[in-house]
């Protein structure tokens, strides 16, 4: 018999923000991975069609309830923290072990959680309406956001970098793992969101700030920053910013 | 060298709710599984104060962000659907084929993304406000969930009971898995906050319907439901019934 040729991961997500996918896309370039961001490419099986006839074609046994999902070969999966959970040993980006294993994914859950809170500041009402039908409703979740949420997670972040036996550089173990990338990620959102929140919270959190340093710096993720595959924040992205969700002036 | 008698699960929640901690409570249930509910009980090291100091106490390595967590020994793990990830091989109550494993976790985590939807309509602005401080918020927010996703979710879900390849009566193969139970749970949680929407969206999904009528006849369900360890709903609990976010009258 011979030998097939691997196939490339093949990720689906809108294909113009960073949005959830990036969680994923960061994972994928830190390693290095052969993948193929398909909804920003065209042709047969590409394309944004591509993601919405798996989502909800016939014959699908396992549709994803959203995007992004990730197929790699015969299996498919949805769900973000789900994806890295299964990529994470193959990439080299998590422990071996079961509980290490456990604890990154915990980390990354926590991680999607804020990131979704984040959403809903701009959508509190529905997703399906424009942040413009729900200015006041948004107006009053991004107060609460910004004063109780954020701190408590950064404060979350920060105690577990510190509690690190292998140093506060990683959030688990001495080695990188995809919770790093994704704390980075959810950290450059908020920025991008809330940076005068930001500014008022992020200092007083040195290991989280300083992981947040960190990564950019790595070559692959460095190399991918300044790339055409990395895009930039938008306010139709999962983080947005909108001035008068963030702190007041002065 | 002796041998030490297995551990009961330790399960951290809220002693007064089903809330997320039912999701856990449930697949113990199911499987007979020597388990404390930590915070129902008095002593050393039980009661919420055991709880909260594993959450905010200096010195535990791995504090959950938020309840329920479990406790195995020496692991500890936070997040709902990594417990039961993390229990189902254990309990009998997952495929042992790790694309089996994924496929239930996903769905756990969609059922779960549901609930955290459900919870936001009683509290759209934050958690940490009463209901009434953020009314005119919740009835928009629950129109939307009541119109959008709630039939959203339900039909998922029916077209993967449907779908499955060894018959409709459980979400994954032809066993029994956590995630059958959380989705009985989720569908009395959802009868219970909103019974005429419910009422309008249920009959139409089959499947759905009929998984949630046969999971509380399974014995080791049914003696739960009818013990003292199972705690009624109500308006301190993730799923709440305030008429005024339900269908209006007529």
């Amino acid at each position: 018999m011979k030998g097939r040729a691997p196939l490339a991961y093949e990720l689906f997500y809108w294909p113009q923000i960073p949005g959830r996918g990036e969680f994923i896309r960061l994972a994928l370039e830190e390693a290095g991975a052969d993948y193929v961001d398909t909804c920003r490419l065209k042709g047969p099986g590409r394309g944004t069609k591509a993601m919405l006839s798996t989502m909800y074609g016939q014959g699908v046994a396992h549709p994803p309830f959203a995007s992004p999902f990730l197929r790699d070969g015969d299996v498919l999966i949805g769900q973000t923290a789900a994806i890295l959970l299964y990529l994470g040993g193959r990439l080299g980006l998590a422990p071996a072990d079961e509980a290490g294993k456990l604890w990154t994914h915990q980390i990354q859950l926590t991680i999607a959680d804020c990131a979704a809170e984040a959403h809903d500041t701009h959508h509190p009402v529905s997703a399906d309406l424009y942040y413009e039908e729900q200015k006041p409703e948004a107006a009053r979740r991004a107060k609460y956001f910004r004063d109780e949420r954020i701190p408590k997670y950064l404060d979350w972040f920060e105690t577990i970098l510190d509690r690190n036996p292998a140093g506060r550089a990683h959030l688990v173990g001495e080695k990188l793992t995809y919770a790093d990338l994704s704390l980075y990620y959810l950290v450059e959102g908020l920025k991008y969101a809330f940076p005068r929140a930001m500014a008022r919270h992020l200092p007083g959190r040195r290991s989280v700030a300083a992981l947040a340093v960190a990564m950019p710096q790595r070559p692959g993720i460095a190399a991918y920053l300044v790339s055409p595959r990395r895009m930039p924040f938008s306010e139709q992205d999962l983080f947005r910013h909108y001035p008068e969700l963030d702190d007041p002036i002065g």
